[in-house]
């Protein structure tokens, strides 16, 4: 990255350091007044899907949305203008949210609707991280993500179990239960099947003969006591996860290592300690 | 607190020590019959919102939640008067609730209904851990809350990925299902999704369309996964705060608590500590 | 207990071999035959509930029934009969089960409908746990009941916290939907709200107005999360309980306490352990 | 095994090596094409059950079935065939499974509406395990399997617990709400239980008296409650399976593994351990 030699004129360097950063004042200021704006926004998308505010205020809201829409396209074009090197911009996950945040308001000129899309741009909210407290935050999100992909090939094996189970349970309870009851075709019964199994239950369909009783009962408790299978795979990752992290450090004079994260001194021979290497939260932020 | 000199003449003293402190008899007695005030005042308020009985008592109950109010209000009264320094209880949560907990009663003169706020009294009764076994009880209370404090950064972060994911998939259902199907706004498809999220599952509204079905199989799955990170963050939370708790060994040089089982020093200031106490088994028994 | 001199007459001495141990021949069948009993009285109980059955065969099936109480009153005497002291098997809690397993028979004279609580004798199967592999399923019971009774302190301030937010989450809902949308009154808002934080939703009343609708949601979200705090609680508990368990033996050679339940050797040293004394199961069995 | 002296031809272990194995690149394009046949063969038959496709396109679909059909019936036969003992496959769980997964095709010239049990083939997707990185997903679903049987007592103790709980409060909503509100059976109360205490409520039965709805009330804390129990269960077995795996080392003398990380001699044998090769962290990462 430090080989990459920076051409930007001067007034790109100074853009992109009031857009992307948030450590300045008015990089802080500017963040603040966005999140302001996106959530303005997504209030107004909401306000406009509410039939009798729509009948009342429905050409202002519209105008407003519009308002939103230029001036987030316009951002989206100076962030382009104002990145380091706009292809990585543009590629990166924020990029593609800031992208996907204003195109629904140009998408409904060919699909009438598309305008409630809009509250994606509530995805963009995510951003307030960036403010408040940022390295925090993120590094609290940071061990959540790390505890989840530790832990992936674990829920990959759960959910196609989970996947295995409602299909055979729904298709079982169309055959049993039939057409007559609700169970109209065996998508709709794999439906009702993962209703039960998470424990949603609605009730729009729900067995009627003994024998879907019986077979719905087994499926509730089945899922009752499934649902401690992932719990147990994140709780048991997410402590796993902690306790690496506190154990970050080695004393130099012992060599014991699974210090507390706040630990000064070596707990065995009272040693100092060296400082977290980078800190633990800048470890993770980036 | 010891630099403040107690002007209070005597009998506000006496008072006081009755009124607050529950380790004496008189104390006891007083908070005891607290309690059973309470939950007779609460019990009335529910029993005046059955219609039958509020028709056939609702003259008598009025009476004698009008009898309880003004018992409160004295009691309120004596609580500022016999305090240390009034200031200071009238700005506790305990002092805030107690106020808390008598407004309502003179709200109704301008606000019909407001009685039934009443039972805002009922946080009143977490008095009683004060009675019985007072610390055993204060201490599990402080371990959940010092458990729950030190995870807020991971639930802070997890509360708002789950409000903009039910944000989302609320508008994508309002435009997949529509008013024709239940879903007459986008804030009612948010109910709708956090109803589906959450597993609660009402069925006042359900998904009609096979679209629909499929993007709320799609919410369920993963509401049943989720759960499970926030149990993993309780879990972890609690596991790790009663770990520092059963250490519970003080440095005799800065006053840290909360080392490790096997710490043979301070681990911030590297002093010696002292050994444990009748070990490990001990310091978890009481 | 063996400061006292059993007097019983050999055959009530060889009667209660029979019945109370299941270690000999004749024990586990006397167990094994109770159990199916008590099987058949529960189903029988359970068929006479269903209407087209109970018109077809009521009287039979009431004969049947009487036949059991007969057959388990006689059991109920012999027990105290063969008993060591009569007066400490009718005070247990498995011989005030097996009373109470009897009584609503006798009780039908007075209250037509009683019999159907007959099915209490279903709390007998639990008996089955005597029968195959007697120790180690009660020893995991008891890890599971240590465990919940040292959080028993934790669990208590949980449900009371529960109890007093849906007190007020439902007294709140009764004054913003009223009895107009089904909440007719406070405890019935209460049961309402019971069903939303424990995420049952039946949606037999459910919000209508859009504060409704704002306070319900907050609830669910509540309800939630808040499931995290017990699941936290117990399973910290359990991986406690789990971890004393193992932890209950000591090196006679290096002193190093700690190790896996199945450990024949010190994993420091290599010195021989001792056997668990009693065995974990013994110690917990009784 | 390597006793036995593989007596077949040479094109029946050649066959062999295609079908069953998936580490040669013929065997590997076997497994994906059989994958994506299962695929289209549950999709069909999904497709089938929606009443306006099979009006349209029922004889095709069934056609299609039918090919399948014969398609897996003669796979099965090839497995039998090139098996290296047909035996040790057609008893072993996935020569189960896949005599299963054709049966209810023939069964349909018996019985109508077999056809549906066809879904059953999508266990045979559990295939896909054996594809993508192989040894990575089963090792995990086998750390599941091992924490899941390491609790399997436990989690006995807890679904007896459960049952009888179930039976008990079914039994007494009868006796409560009787016929006139939905309770028509015990067994239909049982149901209600279950619906109720494992969260679903789906709503198709609720409580309409006072008394019930208390009960009710009861059971849904207590549903709330204990999920907390199978997943302490289930968690604390994962967390002990993966220290226990994290460990990794094997004993050279007796060969056991599993032992704990600072163990330096054989829990079982007491011989000397080999160092840890690289430390804990390696031990995870793989």
């Amino acid at each position: 990255m430090s080989a990459y030699r920076d051409t930007r004129p001067p007034w790109r360097v100074a853009l992109g350091n009031v857009i992307f950063e948030s450590d300045t004042r008015a990089g802080r200021a500017f963040d603040l007044l966005l999140i302001v704006l996106i959530l303005l926004s997504v209030l107004s998308v909401m306000l406009e899907s509410v039939e009798w505010i729509r009948a009342s205020y429905g050409g202002r809201l519209r105008d407003i949305e519009g308002a939103f829409t230029l001036l987030f396209t316009v951002e989206y074009f100076l962030r382009l203008v104002s990145a380091r090197r706009w292809w990585r911009y543009a590629l990166s996950p924020l990029g593609f949210v800031d992208l996907v945040a204003i195109l629904p308001a140009y998408l409904v000129l060919f699909l009438p609707g598309a305008q409630y899309l809009l509250v994606i741009r509530a995805l963009r909210l995510l951003r307030i991280f960036r403010i408040l407290k940022l390295t925090r935050y993120l590094s609290e999100a940071n061990l959540l993500t790390s505890a989840l992909r530790a832990s992936s090939a674990k829920i990959v094996v759960f959910l196609a179990t989970v996947l295995t189970l409602v299909t055979i349970i729904g298709a079982a309870m169309y055959v049993i239960e039939g057409p007559r009851n609700g169970y109209t075709s065996i998508p709709t019964s794999i439906y009702w099947a993962i209703v039960t199994l998470t424990t949603v239950g609605y009730g729009d369909i729900a067995p009627k003969t003994g024998l879907g009783k019986a077979l719905a009962s087994l499926a509730m408790i089945l899922g009752y006591g499934i649902i401690a299978v992932p719990t147990g795979i994140v709780t048991a990752g997410i402590a796993r996860e902690q306790a690496r992290r506190d154990a970050g450090r080695v004393c130099p004079n012992c060599g014991l290592s699974g210090h507390d994260g706040d630990a000064l001194h070596c707990r065995r021979c009272g040693a100092r300690l060296p400082d977290p290497v980078g800190g633990a939260a800048q470890g993770v932020g980036e």
